[in-house]
């Protein structure tokens, strides 16, 4: 990672006015406005493709402020409305610069993608889940439960491509086409290994290894690093986001934070590298029926919520083991394909007899359920405000099922044995809006920029599906216009 | 913060062999060793005079493995039975080769103090607090409780010198005194602005502000920075740290990260940035007699533990506001000296008067308190697993006191309205065992140590009391050799 100094590099073997390094969400959306602006563009990718972790997800897009497809279904946004909620769900501490910029350009951004090629049904799934089983466009990310439900007008903000499962694939697979379009050129299977400084201290070029090959690229306006985030990297892990030590990874396995460490060895910034998303697969449909407790049987959240926030909340907050505990009639009214084939771990006649097989104390179980119950058959919940259609009083026989079980939000079977949760990191370099990446003074590093979660983005504490590709995207096309500007 | 060429450095104003920026106790104990190492030693200190933040705290030294005090008050105690206690409660992700070192080395380290001139008296303060109220020796500080009881073999290792309030100052003066008849020199009233660095990579100097003028200081062996955290700089903790924004910050007001950041502008890592340590006040007394609940009457820790253990617990992972709740006759049992003047927010005969005048929802402290004495009326806590010289069904009336009244551990009144809590940061430099700090490839940036709350010591992320004395001057001991050592 030792930056190579400029005066030292006898020959560039490639040259370009704008290097992109990482060909994601991020990269793609970089390059292709770089391009546009009639740079030269190569994107450099370690992989034998583009697509990275973003090709990986499930391609929601978080996007509001009144899409064609919110009115399509009925449902009227603002940016403002878009920023309540987001300032709120992934905070504290969100970035309300970035967030107000985010909100008040997407609508457009929406209309970006569209120019891009990709197509959204104009229908909502209208149920708690993380995956729809159909092709609809739109789905709910928590904006309808409390506290959020209070603090701005609920609509449905997560909005998918047309495709009936993980949609990241497609999602790269149109930016991707859309960069080389622009004119973007492509050098993959190509590793950066260090920054190219000149005495000025402005970033010229990337040192990098190809095929076996150690070349130097010369970047006449700037380098843009979309790198991803260091999930993959468990030393790095260690050092600033220990909380994800142990539990499976959202990532394509290249995530091991290189780009990061390349800017912070030329004393470049970072921010919130501690901060870390994690998914607990719950089935939604299930744990919203049902309830959600701690190793002590402790209800901590409305399980209506977004479920990242609620597996966040279980893992960084709660004592394990966690259950999911549901009723037979709650379990029989999840539609078979939402189940995810997923069966109680424990069924029992009685409280008593359950909260005895889970190791729970006496009375445990009884007491949280006893006092659900009540207030449920006033439809009120009055510690968590769960939505009133999902608050019955359970009866028995009960079950308890593992929130570990099932797929993880990655689509893969979850690594994490031990807790069955999986995510990745959020906190990176620190950039301006337009991806300037900022040393430690504070001031801009000159011919340097970077985004997507390579760089610290809209994120304080929280996350909501769709921001990823969202702001990777958003901030990407940003720092690509600045970086073809030679800002 | 930007770095200074050693090549355009014309003449030094000052030279020396190892120059030590910060004055507290990690300077302290570095001065001392490097002095004695024979070295030319000048610790350079932006205050008036020296003492930071280590004078203004409690004072507690966290040392065990079987010091006299232990022996005198009957405990016996190993390495390997202190390590296993920290292990835990400074983790999880505790630093093992650190706190190994540490451990083992703990004895010999309690007879530098004696040599230093402190003196400890052979007696135990046996009771639940943040601060004795006697001259007391020694202090349990958590290791008692569970779970910790079945992790390490109980001893208390909480050593005090004969104060009988906050120790800190008492310390500092005759760690300094130690160190200065070592030979170190000290300037006062010069803040660092910059690492000086050879062409090489080479940390040589450091340029400084002293009375309106710019200095330049060569270090021919090494410089060690021992500046503190960074709990006073609103930006860092923004960008690091937000979970301590709006809390009040247990410093000297100086603690503004500056070390941290002069390294971070060469390329040094960092390490565990986001850790703070938080501290209600919560008067033990009382929490332990009753019980601490949050915001829903819900208990999540045994009170017992070491007050910053449920301190963080509350403020990080629950809903607040917190409560101490407690009955008539736990209230008077607590001696009027260790009430610290904090009297009852709430008073109510029943808990159905309390809970609705708490807020909470109906039946919320109840049902916890029912399921607390049922408990308690076998001598048993199946949740949390509190002594059960603790436990004993609650009758009314009751109670409830605000964990954020009385004075907060730094011994001044608590600045955080909000939340009535205060603390500081335990990330830093990320540094080897002997005080180098690493670059963010790992490899030792030369002529570079540090030692104290500047470094990511013995912490994961937990936090005891005299474990910031303890490791600041046990690493700043071995920091100060290896710089004398020109290493």
């Amino acid at each position: 990672m030792t930056p190579v100094r400029a005066a030292t590099v006898e020959r560039y073997d490639v040259e370009t006015d704008v290097l992109i390094v990482g060909f994601g969400c991020a990269g793609a959306a970089a390059a292709y406005e770089a391009a546009s602006a009639g740079a030269d563009v190569l994107v450099m990718e370690r992989a034998g493709g583009p697509g990275g972790s973003s090709a990986l997800s499930g391609g929601e897009l978080y996007l509001g402020g009144g899409t064609p497809v919110q009115h399509a279904c009925g449902f009227e946004d603002s940016a403002a409305e878009m920023f309540g909620y987001l300032a709120a769900a992934l905070g504290p501490h969100a970035d309300e610069e970035k967030l107000r910029l985010y909100c008040d350009g997407s609508a457009a951004h929406f209309q970006w993608f569209v120019d891009c090629g990709l197509t959204f049904e104009p229908t909502l799934w209208d149920a708690p889940t993380w995956m729809p089983t159909t092709k609809d466009g739109l789905m709910w990310l928590g904006e309808n439960a409390w506290p959020y439900n209070e603090i701005a007008r609920p609509a449905p903000r997560g909005h998918r491509c047309a495709t009936d499962s993980f949609g990241g694939w497609l999602v790269m697979e149109k930016l991707v086409a859309a960069a080389q379009g622009a004119g973007a050129d492509v050098h993959a299977d190509t590793l950066a290994t260090a920054l190219v400084v000149d005495d000025s201290g402005r970033v010229v070029g990337v040192s990098a290894r190809r095929h076996g090959q150690e070349l130097t690229y010369r970047a006449r306006r700037g380098v843009v690093l979309t790198t991803g985030g260091f999930a993959d990297n468990e030393e790095m892990l260690a050092d600033h986001a220990p909380s994800l030590i142990g539990h499976g990874k959202v990532s394509d396995g290249l995530d091991d934070g290189s780009g990061i460490r390349m800017a912070a060895a030329i004393g470049a910034a970072t921010r919130r590298m501690g901060v870390v998303e994690l998914a607990l697969t719950a089935l939604p449909p299930m744990a919203t029926r049902g309830m959600l407790v701690n190793g002590h049987g402790q209800r901590f959240i409305n399980e209506d919520v977004y479920p990242g926030l609620f597996s966040v909340a279980a893992v960084l907050t709660q004592p394990a083991p966690y259950w999911v505990i549901i009723d037979e009639e709650g379990y029989e009214s999840v539609p078979e394909a939402e189940r995810w084939g997923v069966v109680p771990r424990f069924v029992a006649e009685t409280l008593a007899e359950l909260e005895t097989e889970l190791g729970m104390p006496q009375g445990a179980l009884e007491s949280t359920v006893g006092t659900y119950n009540t207030h449920a058959a006033r439809g009120q919940d009055p510690y968590f405000h769960k939505d009133p259609r999902w608050l019955r009083p359970l009866t028995g026989p009960f079950a308890a099922i593992d929130p570990r079980a099932g797929f993880h939000q990655g689509g893969r079977p979850s690594a994490g044995a031990g807790t069955g949760a999986a995510g990745f990191t959020l906190g990176g370099l620190h950039t301006t809006v337009d991806g300037a990446v900022l040393d430690v003074s504070g001031e801009p590093v000159r011919g340097l920029f970077a985004a997507g979660r390579a760089s610290s983005g809209i994120h304080g504490e929280g996350y909501i599906s769709g921001t990823s590709l969202g702001d990777g995207t958003f901030f990407g096309r940003r720092a690509g216009v600045a970086a073809a500007g030679g800002a």
